[in-house]
C-alpha cells in the first residue's frame, strides 16, 4: 500500500503563503542606544566615538568589549548548493542566508548579517572573508558546494583567530551523531558495534561520517554517484581519498543497495531513492536517517516498515533532524566565550548535550529534541562554552 | 582676548561616559517575522524558502521584494582616515561604523551594516566590495584615505549597479554648499560672484570644491601642506591635476594665507591652524567655515569678530555642518526609488533642500538646519528621490 504522498511543492506567487511573509525581507538592523539630542549626538559619535576608537587602537582586545564585533557572525554563501536547489547563485541564496539569520536570532539571541558572494573561487572567498574578518566575531558557511568547501573552511579556519563553522557539514553532523546516539540506545546496540551506510558524499556525507567516526561508531561505508567509495577507487579527488582512509574498513564495493544489507544503519544525504525492498534486507532493529529536503530518500511511513527507528530533515514527520538544534547554541557558547575557533571537541560536547536533553523520555520516535524545546539553545551553548574553557581555546 | 577654550579630550575609561555607552555595541540585528512553531519554521525556512529562492532565480529582479538586500547598505572602511584620527585600521574604525549605522537608522530609517576590512590596496578594497554587493542594496564608503578613496569610488560606481557614496566626500560637500548657499543670500553676495579658499585637499576638499563648482561659486582656490594648488604645480598627483584644472582661476599661488587677502569665504578642512590676523583680511561681510573636528582651524569666537557667517563642525557652535544633515536621507531617498546609482543631480537636489529648509528663518547663526529638525530627512529624501526620478536612475 502507498504510503501518504509528502507534499513538496510549489505554489504561484499568488496563493503561497511564503511570499507575503518574506516580503521586504526578514531583518532588519536597530541601534541599542538612543540619539535624541546633540549630547547624545556627541557620544555615541564625535566627538565621543574617538575616545573609544583611540583605546582599541592602543589594546586592540577592547574592540571585544566596545563594538558588536563580539557578538556578530556573518553568514557567508556563494549560492552554489542552496538547500536542494544546487547553484542558484547569490541574488536567490538571500532568502535562505536572511532565514539562517533569522533563526540564530530567535534561537540563541546571535546577531548575524547574510553576505552572499558573487564569486566562486576558492582563493576569492577566502580573500574576502578574511578582509572581512575584522568585522565579526564568527563565521557561519552556508550552501558553498564540496568540495570547495572543506578547503575554503580548512583555509579560513587557518588564517583566522575567530571560529568558522560550515553549518551544511558541522551542524548536520551534530545532530545526527546525537539523534543516532539515541536511536542505539532504543534499539540496544552499542554505537561502536554499528555498521552505517552513508548515501551522499557531498559537505554533509563527509562530515556526518567524520563525526559518527569522531563519535564511535562502528564502521561505516558512504557511496557517492558512482557507487561506494573505497580506498584506492579509481578518480577519488583528495577528500574523498581521505575519507576513503578512515571508512568502509570491510572494503564493500558496489551499490548503496548492496550495501544496505545487513546494515544497521542507513543515513541519506544524497537526494537520491532507496526502494523500500533494499530497506527490508537491513538488520533487525534497523535504523533509518533519510535526511534530504524536501524529498526523503525513503518515504518515512515505508522506511518505519522495516526500521526501528525514523529520522527525516521535515518537520511533519517525528525526529526531525534540523541543524538549527546545534548551531545557534554553538555560536552562542563560542561567542559567549570568545573562542578562537570551534573544535572537534566543541562538536562532540554539542552533540552529547543535544542527546542528553531527550533523557528518559526516549522513544522510536523520539531519539532527538524537538527544535521548539526552549531547553536545547542553552543546553548546546553551555557545553560548547565549558568544552571551550576545558581546551583553554577561550578568552574570557 | 582670548575666547573660551574648546573642549576636546580624552578622559580615561573610567571617567569618561563614552565607554559605557559604547560597550558591547551599539548595533543588534532582529527578525521582522515570528518564529514561534513548526508551522513558522516551514515557511519562513525550509521548505517554505526554497519557493522564494526559486523564484528570484527565475526572475532575479524580485531580491528586491523578496529580502533584505534592497533596503540594506553596507557602510565600508579600510580604516585608513578615521575622523581625525588617520590610520588606526580597521578593528579600531568599527566604533565610528557602528555610529554611523546607527545615524542611518535613527536618522531615516536606513538599515546598515557596518564593514571594516583588513586590506587597503584599490584592487582588494574594489573586489572584495564588489564580491559583497548581492548581499546590498547600497554602499557607503567611510574614512578612506585620499587620493585612493576617489578611485575606490570611482570603479565601485562603475562596476555597481547600485548607489555608491562615499560620505566623506559627498556628505560634507552636500551640507557645505547648502550651507554657503545660505550665508551667501544672509550677506547678500551671490554665490557666483563669491571667490572661496578652501585649505585641505584630501577626500572631503575635493569634493567640497567639485560641489561648490556645481553649485555655481565664482571661484576656489585649494591648498593642501604645499601651499595653494594652481594648474602646472610640480608634483600634483592626478586628482589635484583634475582639481587644479577646474580651480584657482586667477592661479594664485603661495599660502593660505596669502590667498585669504580679500577672499569671500574660507572653507577649512585641513586641521590646520588659520591664524586670526589672517581671517582679519578676508572681505566684508565674510564666510568661515572652520570644519576640521575637534578642532576647527580657527576658533569660531574668534572668527566671528571678522567674518559674519560663521560654521564648524562641532555641536557646540552655531551652524554645525554636519553630515548627518545628508546621508540618512539620500540614501533614504535613492533605496525608495531602488536608483542605480546617486547622481550629481541627486547631490544638488539633497544640497537644495536642506538650504532650503532654512527658508525664512535665517540669521548669521542659523544658515543651516539643526541635525535634529525632523523636517531634514523627509526633505533630502523627497528631494533625491524625485530627482532620481527626473533623471530616470530610479526601478520603481
Amino acid at each position: 500500500m502507498a504510503a501518504e504522498p509528502i507534499p513538496t511543492e510549489p505554489h504561484s506567487l499568488d496563493d503561497d503563503p511564503a511570499f507575503p511573509l518574506h516580503r521586504g525581507g526578514k531583518l532588519e538592523m536597530r541601534s541599542t542606544i538612543p540619539v535624541r539630542n546633540k549630547d547624545d549626538l556627541s557620544l555615541a559619535y564625535t566627538p565621543g566615538v574617538a575616545r573609544v576608537c583611540t583605546a582599541i587602537a592602543d589594546n586592540p582586545e577592547l574592540a571585544y568589549d566596545y563594538t558588536w564585533t563580539s557578538k556578530v557572525v556573518a553568514v557567508v554563501t556563494d549560492g552554489t548548493a542552496v538547500l536542494g536547489l544546487g547553484d542558484i547563485g547569490p541574488a536567490a541564496s538571500m532568502p535562505v542566508m536572511e532565514g539562517k539569520s533569522l533563526l540564530f536570532k530567535e534561537f540563541a539571541d546571535v546577531d548575524s548579517v547574510p553576505i552572499a558572494l558573487n564569486c566562486t573561487g576558492v582563493d576569492e572567498i577566502v580573500d574576502t572573508v578574511t578582509r572581512l574578518a575584522p568585522s565579526f566575531g564568527g563565521i557561519n558557511l552556508e550552501d558553498i558546494s564540496a568540495p570547495r568547501c572543506f578547503e575554503i573552511e580548512d583555509r579560513l579556519r587557518a588564517a583566522l583567530d575567530i571560529p568558522v563553522f560550515h553549518d551544511d557539514q558541522h551542524g548536520t553532523a551534530i545532530v545526527a551523531l546525537a539523534a543516532l546516539k539515541n536511536a542505539a540506545r532504543y534499539v540496544g546496540k552499542p554505537l561502536s558495534e554499528l555498521r552505517a551506510v552513508v548515501a551522499g558524499a557531498g559537505a554533509s556525507g563527509i562530515a556526518v561520517s567524520k563525526m559518527l567516526i569522531e563519535g564511535g561508531i562502528g564502521d561505516i561505508a558512504l557511496s557517492d554517484s558512482k557507487g561506494l567509495i573505497y580506498e584506492g577507487r579509481d578518480g577519488l579527488n583528495p577528500v574523498k581519498e581521505r575519507i576513503a582512509a578512515i571508512t568502509n574498513r570491510s572494503h564493500l564495493k558496489g551499490s548503496t543497495e548492496e550495501a544496505l544489507r545487513g546494515a544497521d544503519v542507513f543515513i541519506g544525504l544524497s537526494g537520491s531513492t532507496v526502494q523500500e525492498s533494499c530497506v527490508a534486507t537491513m538488520s533487525d532493529s534497523a535504523i533509518v536517517f533519510a535526511l534530504s529536503n524536501p524529498t526523503p530518500e525513503v518515504h518515512p511511513d515505508v522506511a518505519r516498515r522495516h526500521a526501528k527507528v525514523v529520522a527525516t530533515g521535515r518537520s511533519d514527520y517525528p525526529n526531525q533532524i534540523n541543524n538549527v538544534l546545534a548551531f545557534p547554541g554553538i555560536f552562542r557558547g563560542a561567542l559567549d566565550v570568545r573562542a578562537h575557533s570551534i573544535t572537534e571537541g566543541m562538536k562532540l560536547a554539542a552533540a552529547n548535550a543535544l542527546a542528553g536533553i531527550v533523557g528518559d523520555d526516549l522513544t522510536a520516535d523520539y531519539v532527538i529534541p524537538n527544535p521548539f524545546d526552549d531547553r536545547v539553545a542553552p543546553a548546546v551553548t553551555a557545553a560548547v562554552a565549558a568544552q571551550a574553557r576545558a581546551e583553554g581555546v577561550n578568552r574570557v
